[in-house]
């Protein structure tokens, strides 16, 4: 089938995070889609920002309103940010009857309101994943997911910088300034950091967040704003004493009066989960009067994170230019013809860590004989400790944690141990994973 | 609009859930969709079901066969679970050229592929949101939130009565036996509670997981599976001394050889996001290349959180049957003439709890004069703390927690307290959340 045929305005951050994945995942993307998602046109002011794409198989231009206007493109990604030109480059894209795909939550914020009866009068898509938590496909989950259910309230973590600062004061017991400027250094922080540090940014999402939780209009200047600008080291060290940590959150409520819509720093109880959300993550959590509370967490901001919003939405769309509409979504994702035959591994052939407990005589030369065990089939020992036994008992157990290995190799182990005359019981074998990546 | 007619299958738990969540939020599912969604009939064996369903405003047929062919319904919801008569109900409702939602994993796991392929051909939808995870809305955020991604791994407790058991044997050092045993007691555990502990429930969603992160084929009979059956409480002790917990998870895993999909008690790093999900509490980590880990949690099972997904599934195929297909989904959720203007409440009508830090000279009678003050306000007082004053210092730190509030009483108040000869600089202010309902 012929590609869905996309133009970008932008390669910054955002934009080469985009390039990039579509690139790296056409195929997966194209087995989901059924047809090809191809960047056919970019719009950059800065030639510079081409340096290291390769190839560059794609028009290029400098002028933004030709790609808008081009009669070429079916879909439109907006990443320059900011209100103007985006705001009359998305109208204008709109009016040209192209769906448009845009992480810029400052104009749909203020301006959002006027671009979406724009798009219902066209008839096309303005899709928004990106302006919202990065990566978390929240927008998605308050649309449809949830649909089912009168939201009461939400709240979130949504602005991986001050919650990167915050962390830090609390960690390392810094100032408001110092944990700033560790974040800029870093590259955590914008070189001016208003729009984070003042909570703009977080009540730009908030507010959007807020529409669709219940389907009001759009309005930024309603929401009550306040940022970590202000806050003391003492007062975090403080709230932590009393069992709280302070986060920069977006709240939306309903309340009998109407609709409560705020972003300030809060004391949440430390044992709640959203408290151990911590650096440059994000988290929503969503009350609905059905499903009750659901959290949805994970990289808010980032090149790629971000870009993986833009392309769900960029699958949504062309998705739905290329099925019919209850063939939309494959039932199981990719398109029953693509789906691929990879064999599922019998547990022998897996690998992983694994904790092991063993039931021993207290006799000298037990540990000796067990690692040589080990050893022989290749597998380390990250861990290992012998406990003390229980009073009246023969024998004493020791508990190994091993690095990754094999489970056949484990298995042979395991038998080879259960034979040795000082071991008493069968052995206990649990698997261990680390989960890395995620504090 | 016509509305759109819902025959269900099955008054259980999730059933009557259903029908209660698709009254209550009858306005706002119609808001959302731009027409209503209504219940015309039901097949329920045994009538004693309808006991308290009032008014029963729907057919009501003791032979589920005369629903599925009905020519009077546009959707079928099966609820009643198991292999047979299930799958044929199924293929009839899909035969006869209805849209299909079901909660059925065990169903689905099993025969998914012969299901799918012939909703494919008959052009309908299969949705089944509601048979992994709950409430939790995982199947979008696999299918279409995270589609740009290529998914690497992910891994889940999703089975909630062996999340309970395990979290008992940990926080009250009780055994399987008793862990199971009171789990039964509560009914977090059914009487005959084997397809839960023995994994069996968890490899089916897993199944179903695995088959839309990877793009492959169902295929429960090569899922390893291992339950929790055999744990034995020194274990979980030795875990925990170890720095892990260990939960029952469900892994996939696209590893060179193929996948990895299997089911088995795990140690978790105890300090890791997912080692927090505690009791009946469902939650799925998912590894995509370009968004990093995201985590999905919430509530796994119930009637209401089960209902959430069966709801959003009809929704789902409501607007895909009512909507012209760039419309599908409203921009904000809800069509926009169906936009409510609720006012956003401006600060001082907002109810917080709050933390209060005040420096104050170290003279008596300082809280007497500060406490009367939030008395004549009827601000009543959780906690409070005189700190000590650091070397140097003139004044103290007096910490104070509020019960909630309306913020233009506590501002009142604040401002009297700084006029105040022994307070010395002005107060901080700070809101509190205690996010109830989760842990």
């Amino acid at each position: 089938m012929e590609p869905v045929r996309i133009g970008i305005i932008g390669l910054g951050t955002v934009g080469r995070g985009t390039l990039d994945v579509l690139r790296r995942n056409a195929l997966e993307i194209e087995r989901r889609v059924g047809r090809p998602v191809r960047v056919a046109q970019v719009a950059v002011r800065n030639p510079a920002r081409l340096a290291g794409v390769s190839p560059v198989d794609f028009a290029v231009t400098g002028d933004p309103f030709a790609l808008v206007n081009s009669p070429e493109l079916d879909v439109v990604v907006e990443l320059i940010g900011g209100i103007e030109p985006a705001r009359e480059l998305v109208l204008t894209a709109i009016r040209s009857g192209k769906h448009v795909v845009t992480a810029n939550k400052a104009l749909l914020a203020l301006h959002g309101n006027e671009i979406f009866e724009a798009a219902q009068q066209q008839g096309v898509v303005v899709a928004f994943e990106a302006a919202v938590a990065g990566g978390i496909p929240i927008i998605k989950a308050l649309r449809e997911g949830l649909a089912g259910n009168r939201i009461e309230w939400l709240c979130g973590i949504i602005n991986g910088t001050c919650n990167y600062i915050l962390t830090q004061m609390r960690e390392q017991g810094w100032s408001f300034a110092e944990a700033l400027r560790e974040a800029q250094a870093l590259g955590y922080a914008e070189a001016d950091p208003t729009f984070d540090i003042e909570g703009i940014d977080s009540a730009h999402k908030l507010t959007i967040l807020g529409a669709i939780a219940f389907g009001i209009p759009l309005d930024f200047a309603s929401v009550p704003v306040e940022g970590i600008n202000g806050l003391h080291g003492m007062d975090v060290t403080y709230a932590e004493e009393l069992g709280y940590r302070i986060k920069l959150l977006g709240l939306a409520r309903r309340v009998e009066q109407g609709v409560e819509l705020r972003v300030h720093p809060t004391l949440v109880p430390a044992r709640h989960l959203l408290a151990s959300v911590e650096g440059a993550f994000n988290a929503v959590l969503v009350k609905g009067d059905a499903v009750g509370q659901t959290l949805y967490y994970g990289r808010g901001a980032g090149a790629e994170p971000t870009a993986s919003a833009v392309v769900a939405d960029l699958v949504d769309v062309a998705r739905t230019l290329t099925a019919d509409p209850s063939n939309r979504v494959p039932h199981l994702a990719f398109q029953p013809e693509q789906l691929a035959e990879l064999p599922i591994l019998p547990m022998a052939e897996v690998q992983s860590a694994y904790y092991l407990r063993l039931q021993a005589l207290d006799e000298p030369g037990v540990l000796a004989q067990v690692t040589r065990i080990l050893a022989d089939e290749g597998i380390s020992i990250e861990a290992l400790i012998q406990k003390e036994a229980p009073a009246g008992a023969v024998d004493v157990p020791v508990v190994l944690l091993t690095h990754a290995t094999r489970e056949g190799r484990l298995n042979r182990a395991i038998a080879a141990i259960e034979n040795l005359p000082v071991i008493t019981q069968p052995v206990v074998r649990l698997r261990l994973e680390n989960l890395d990546g995620l504090r």
